[in-house]
């Protein structure tokens, strides 16, 4: 329990901030928005001291608290400090965030704060909607040095995800477009759920312990750094997997990868806390896959969350008559997601963002032969795709409308071919905006984007 | 034949005119852009004259020519006159266009020329690439008047197109979305191939056949005007029905509807016609539908030929393991093609276009719920949804960048939300702009774009 006489100003030293985080992880929903823009605006201490004591903020800090809210977009109901102080208080006798830290570590796991080096930078795309905290369980029998080096960075994350209910189709394709990304050296980020998600975790246990016992073969050369293969985020807290059906599934993907939950342990998996979680996955990928989909699925509100943070999302069509397709053609119908059916495409389609290794089998023929820097980024292109290349912004972005008169082509002809110039690797997309893709060359390591 | 002193220059009487476009159609490959440009700046006499004779053009008229041609986008080589007299004087032995048009009236048909108050307008939009003249069969024992009247709007033809070997799920969604826009009041276009064509004619045969079955029941109102079920346009001249194995299918499309093709009778059907006779098949129709098709495919020509035309393209999407749906995928990649599942979406698609009767049977009662007009055109809309109505144009067209500043919208939102209000009959979208669509009360019957 903490109780304070004032405020904290300063900084607290960092195991008193990972306490702190994590009984606020306990006291505040996800994607409480108010207490997004207090933790940013206060610091966490100021709004676990807050929430905690009975202190009021001064008339300042409440004239700022109302301002950063509205300007983050939050609606008048949504700025009220007091209302958000009844939520935040209702599991005020809950204060027991070294004890869960201490129980997190007998699960082989621990919690990483926004202050630690090692908290995924993506994150912060996600705003005053980012998580407080992130408990994580990874390995057996490793340090807490030896678990955080398993997060991969952006560029090396991709979420596959899609609806309990599977067919045998939504399993073969989950699989296939799993192991190739895996094998490609991505890795895996996904719920816990049956169907998609759990099709998608075997296959990438299953490419990893191949990968194993490939390097561990006579000719093989040392693998310093082995990827991590799969990563399951999840609604409630580590402590309990769930659905428990997938117990035993999950406990794998911890000893092979990691499971990441913004709940404390003991938490339960609401609903809220499911569709909450959506934004996590969809955030630590720089794409987001929906491979099968019902009309109504969990997956369309990752697929929402990933295109609010101008992330890619790829659809894996399938039959006009198949149910578990729906969800997939609703999204390609309503929202700017792309049709992928193979793994070129998905890592076609994240675009620059993808900073893959050489995979041990070359796994992407087509995708490998289209990529840009083996030769002049204009080698090949027709008349029209040359004036359209020479039109895209170096630096920045420029709409289609825009290029279609730099260029002096006809709008359909841009849009075309601008999806082809995407496609071999020489134009990037953020929002619908286009520019020139960096060369392959001058980019053999990405920094993560912040 | 024709032998003239000098180059006329008025028009001839139509029925010389007929005889002169028959025998052009003969002589000038489809979709020759040259032929085109001259047939556009000095008549198709003139063009008839100078091919026929030895004489030349004056000095101006081949600079006008010429600055035609380049302002059309011919290349120099597809500007030269010289080239092109001689590829046209090649069947200059073949001048029986008079014999021709006296077959076709054997055959039930007759040729219609861009003079005719019947020629169909949409075929403007090929511009240079306009058919010289369309030979057509229609009914058995009927007048030329009959048969024309059997010639649909642009705004009541829809082209469904595809592969010719077909899967039982291409000639399930194939016959399923023929027989609902058929049923709507809408006219199928495709060619005579095996595979999509003939499953597409099959089904909408099949429909129409259904109306008139009911029609002609006791409590059925008399229906003074019956839509033309189908039309196919063929690459040959339609003396002969190719394939020889789709002659009688083709023979009841003739029968119930229409048989279409700018070759004069007597010409086969060669490769370079086929892919020219996708460009008909695009104009004719207000949507290009492709329901499965491979890698390659003529519905890949027609589907291009249509975005071109800025006309919308729908695609069914597949099994991604489906080697025939691949070119579906592919379209659906590399072009602003949208994924359409069912009738609805078509509609939807076509958008402010379709002025479609109701159907003797509600085939369509989520899109009619959907239309607009029936209430205020804001009801049932979300907040973000209201704004980017209120800041689409009323007349005219923006940009989804544009709408994004007008509504505050971040342009993922502005995407996603443009193509909700489209499918719900709100917005109309022309080549990637987009404009408030009309309300449909306040237009029963929609001009025939020209």
């Amino acid at each position: 329990m903490t109780q304070k006489d004032s405020i904290p100003r300063a900084a607290q030293a960092v195991p008193e901030l990972r306490r702190i985080r994590a009984e606020l992880s306990r006291l505040i929903e996800p994607g409480d928005l108010l207490a997004g823009v207090a933790v940013e605006l206060l610091g966490a201490e100021v709004l676990h001291d807050l929430i905690t004591s009975d202190r009021v903020l001064s008339r300042r800090q409440g004239a700022e608290l109302a301002a950063s809210a509205a300007s983050a977009g939050l609606g008048p109901r949504q700025q009220s400090l007091a209302a958000g102080l009844q939520r935040w208080r209702t599991r005020r006798d809950q204060l027991h965030g070294q004890r869960d830290i201490d129980a997190m570590a007998r699960f082989s796991g621990g919690i990483l704060i926004p202050e630690d080096p090692d908290w995924p930078a993506q994150l912060r795309d996600l705003g005053p909607a980012s998580p407080v905290a992130l408990w994580f369980r990874a390995g057996e029998g490793l340090s807490d040095r030896e678990r955080l080096d398993r997060l991969p960075t952006f560029t090396r994350a991709a979420a596959i995800v899609g609806s309990r209910e599977i067919t045998d189709y939504g399993i073969r394709i989950t699989a296939e477009l799993t192991e190739e990304l895996v094998q490609a050296g991505l890795c895996l980020i996904s719920g816990g759920a049956y169907g998609v998600d759990a099709a998608a975790h075997r296959a990438a246990l299953r490419s990893a312990a191949e990968r194993r016992a490939e390097s561990s073969g006579g000719h093989a050369l040392s693998q310093p750094h082995r990827p991590t293969p799969t990563i399951a985020v999840l609604a409630g807290g580590l402590d309990r997997l769930y659905p428990a059906g997938n117990e035993g599934l999950l406990q794998e993907v911890s000893a092979a990868g990691m499971l990441l939950s913004e709940m404390a342990p003991g938490s339960a998996p609401t609903r809220h806390r499911f569709l909450q979680r959506n934004r996590l996955i969809a955030a630590l990928g720089m794409i987001t896959v929906v491979t099968e989909a019902r009309w109504r699925s969990g997956a369309q509100s990752t697929a929402h969350h990933a295109l609010t943070l101008g992330r890619p999302v790829g659809v894996v069509p399938g039959s006009v008559f198949s149910a578990s397709s729906s969800g997939c053609h609703r999204l390609l119908k309503e929202t700017p997601a792309q049709v992928v059916t193979d793994a070129a495409d998905v890592l076609a389609l994240a675009g620059g963002l993808a900073s893959v290794e050489p995979a041990a089998h070359p796994v992407l023929p087509m995708d490998v032969a289209k990529a840009p820097g083996r030769g002049h980024p204009q080698d090949g292109l027709t008349e029209a795709q040359r004036l359209l290349y020479d039109a895209l912004p170096v630096h920045g972005l420029s709409s289609p409308a825009k290029l279609s008169g730099v260029a002096g082509l006809p709008l359909p002809k841009v849009l075309a071919e601008l999806s082809r110039l995407q496609r071999s690797g020489r134009a990037r997309t953020v929002n619908g905006q286009w520019g020139r893709a960096p060369a392959a060359r001058s980019r053999p390591g990405l920094p993560t984007p912040s």
